[in-house]
């Protein structure tokens, strides 16, 4: 960390900084400059809480060097993580995965013609959610367990590992049970406690970004699961809120080549979230494989025009046949072996 | 609900959009532009789930009328709500509530004197946080249930009714009984599931905005929590996410008459988290009772330079008292009553 | 335009509105609903000006149908345009136009080396920036018309049309003696008086998107410049601001399909600017070329250690010409013909 | 500066980027910690170009301490500015100044009508627009010359210094001549050549923050004015673009303190612009002032319903004389002397 003071501070001031930070057990190094002085602060292992520091007399600001993260940063595990999800896996050298399947599971039998709709086209996971986060009490809520059956029914027959969003921690026990990778969506994404819950399960995670968070909460929330002991942590680029209305948000694809270098962390692609607009999913995919993402989740849909929920993005099971081919051909030419 | 067609839209597209407005029970009046038709949707009682029509050939795009909240808007309950928390009442025509106390509960020492000193000052509620959402999972995560205990004892010494933050719906009980008021954080603003079961409670709740939600989505939050039958919810501003970088988040205080129009629900104001800046904290707490404001909650600890969260935006208690003293001639310039 | 009124708006106030309608020369038909009323606004031949009727009481809100374009949207010009820059082509069909250069003009010899090496990597365009815009004064600021003829005679001496930013009216002659595509930055986007301007050459111009630019807005400032008679307007998507801090900006990619739907003009991208990370240039780019860009535009520089201007986002010429052959062989995929 | 070496840079690395700090004549310490090097950059009279330093192999990230202005800034220049009008002052010790009048200049007796009105309510300055930026190019676009000389004029009757905005460098000539003050506007604060000319003269400068400019980028913006001699700048802050829409931007009230610690210049508040909104004027006019700011700029119209411009946003002059009867008591209790 680096302390900031203000031009005008006393040598009282500085030698104040400089007790305070020695009483946290670190060392203070003063930086003396033509114009303010800077002290640095040596000697912690990480992230230093600097609220104490920030209200000391002639403080300018103070500026982190260390990052709120360290188990999922690259600098501490240099090799990349590969996530088996039944047998299904996530990361370097390994073809990108592409996870279809409905926003919400809605019958027995819509989820099975799903499944054999994107296995069909070459998806390897099966998405659905069974508990549905929607911003106003009104909605379509979800099927819950009853939805957790048919999912992994139709992953099962299908052969298709399955992921759904576990909510609340009173469901984690359940969604276990039935699912095989449990997502965290982007408006949990920093609910700690469920984080440390799903953190004390060794069950694959995927972990979207929140729509307002920077890179470095991202990476922090994922610490709160790595440091609980679960390791298996898949991260999900979802877009994020911009001032932009043509979109219902802004799909940011240079997180991933940056997530790349700064984690160690697998990182896929949600466009259909992101953008909200179908017309825009299949391209969106494209250029979400080519930026190096692990994978990709979509929303199909059997008949989109009749969906519950964000039938607006989805796309039918015959024109992801069709995408499908075209992703297969882009995945070939990008040199990832099947 | 308007449903605007495409430019090039043929008849047929428009008569198929007419047909699918009416299978949802609704009327279709198409309205024949010079450059495009659109069709206006009649009869809902509320919010239009849109995302089928989005769907369909022809569709340009879809424009909400509606809002998708009905029981927090004015419109359908014009009379200002006035919410009592054991007897400190928010709301049009009561006197603007202080609340005040640390950030983190600390120990029972440190409770007594911040109570002792918020009540010199004349705040009238007292506020400690016994559970902490921290951005990364090593730093202090609160006391938990001894904290509230502390808070409680606190509250009664110095007859203060008390806010604390619930974190998760297992806390939900153990919070009831120990505060008189429960506070949703900005990052559960969207825990639907939390926000429900608060919502069956009868407890007064302090609900506060998301770091990026718009005023739309405060208010379906809050409509959460109504339409589960607890009508107790006083709202809070705290800062929205944008750009700027020198202030931790950016105030924005015109969402105060904005939801004094909107709802009939109290709006206070946090500038202590908004600002993360303890000099910005006096003028901008004047500012949001000019704005309109039913209350502010700011952050005041005995000792901010040894508090062990968010020490940089709190005041000391000598400099509460003064600062009080110039907001109680503020609130009678304004002609608030005691 | 549709305009809605209040919940509680009176007949009154209703007839009132439509009065102000019709004396606007426009049609207005009231949409009686079960909660409000709506008024549709009809006979108008594109965007209505609103703030009248914003004003009147009993009005809620009012929304636009129709957008502040017309010139530019694929509504009224289905036909996608083709962009000729003195023999290179910008637009659908055509193969995708990598322009390189340095960020700025620093001396003859820079220039005539940087042209060199990006013709020998197969750039079909060169830049360079001769007047910049510099955020603080004490910052290098271009060369000026020195510069223009270095780039000039680099330009010619390897036969590669040159584009250069347009900074202020007066320089427009200038530059239009010196350069084959007229830039207007991010910073210009909404300089109304340099549009209209540059609208009455018939110089092709690069149209920077403003770094918080709605999309809307992009095409409306486009279509200053059509307005004015000059159909050669190519734009260029370049990052937007966001709160992330890890990137100088957030390149939108949606941006591309959805200009590409919306309007007839080519979209082209800027990964230099967008990232400002060297990194994340080549990635980048290939993302913006899946994405159905019309071209990319990348900084690239003889020695980008010595740059006087943004060498951290600036690629050198031995990395420019391996990334080429990468982006041949990608562009060849998707099916573009030499 | 400070330069942050990735946790795995070699010492040959650190070596290299020590050395190339010394090329550029200032002093390199190298800050070993546990987990990275970082070199402090000492010498430097001000903000460093770290561009050729950032792209130096081994270097994570750069960071700034100094700010991309100087002369601006309050370190250099403790003592606070007072900015004179025509005799009409802006800054500390001044009762803050109420600038009142049209947003477009329409006809010679509406600006006759406005200013008697204006000053009847007290204002103390005049402003309305005879060149207007508009986001689209078939919108009213002012009265140029005619409307300078209407404003003058009105301006003259009423005693009262007239402000309007200066959107060319070919204008300035011809603004001075009429205008009291040059107002810059939002979409101009980074047009550095139209900055220069302006700060070439010797006009008091109204600077209008950008849309979406930091407060840095801001100050910078000031600095450009200042570093060619002028001296006389008063900023605005007029509304920041974010994600909420039921504000036209979101207005940030907090940077009125903020400035004032950072800046010795004055700092006003434009609540019609920021907002959008007539309602929200008058309470955000007193939040502005209770906030510090040195005066207030609104729109006043004669007739708003019949603005050809930003109607929406204007008080009629009946209405703007009640509520300056509360600023000044609002004022007087707030200290400030007549």
């Amino acid at each position: 960390m680096l302390i900031v003071m203000h031009h005008h501070a006393t040598k009282e001031q500085v030698d104040q900084v400089i007790a305070a930070v020695k009483t946290m057990g670190l060392t203070a190094e003063p930086i003396p400059g033509s114009l303010r002085t800077a002290i640095g602060v040596l000697g912690n292992q990480g992230y230093v809480d600097d609220s104490t520091i920030r209200t000391l007399p002639g403080v300018r600001e103070t500026i982190h060097v260390s990052k709120p993260y360290k188990m999922a940063s690259r600098d501490f595990h240099p090799k990349a993580s590969v996530i088996d999800v039944s047998g299904v896996k996530f990361g370097d050298g390994q073809r990108p995965v592409i996870i279809a399947g409905p926003c919400s599971i809605e019958t027995e039998e819509q989820m099975m013609v799903a499944a054999k709709e994107v296995k069909a086209g070459g998806a390897r996971m099966l998405r659905g959610g069974a508990y549905k986060p929607r911003t106003g009490p009104h909605s379509f809520q979800g099927l819950g367990l009853e939805g957790l059956k048919y999912l992994q029914q139709a992953g099962r027959a299908y052969d298709l590992p399955v992921v759904t969003e576990v909510m609340r921690i009173e469901q984690l026990d359940t969604v276990c049970q039935y699912a095989d990778m449990l997502q965290i969506g982007a408006r949990n994404m920093q609910n700690f406690d469920l984080l440390k819950e799903v953190g004390k399960t060794r069950h694959p995670v995927l972990l979207k970004r929140g729509m307002s968070a920077t890179i470095e909460e991202f990476l922090a929330a994922a610490e709160y699961i790595l440091a609980e002991g679960n390791k298996n942590v898949v991260l999900c680029e979802r877009g994020i809120r911009t001032f932009e209305k043509a979109t219902r948000n802004t799909l940011d694809l240079s997180v991933v080549p940056l997530i790349r270098e700064m984690s160690h962390l697998p990182i896929i692609v949600d466009p259909s979230h992101a953008t909200g607009k179908r017309m825009l999913v299949p391209v969106m995919t494209k250029a979400a494989l080519v930026a190096g993402a692990h994978g990709v989740m979509m929303e199909v849909h059997p008949n989109p025009a009749l969906a519950l929920c964000d039938g607006a993005q989805s796309l039918s099971g015959e024109y992801f046949s069709e995408l499908m081919e075209e992703i297969d051909q882009l995945l070939d030419f990008l040199g990832y072996r099947d």
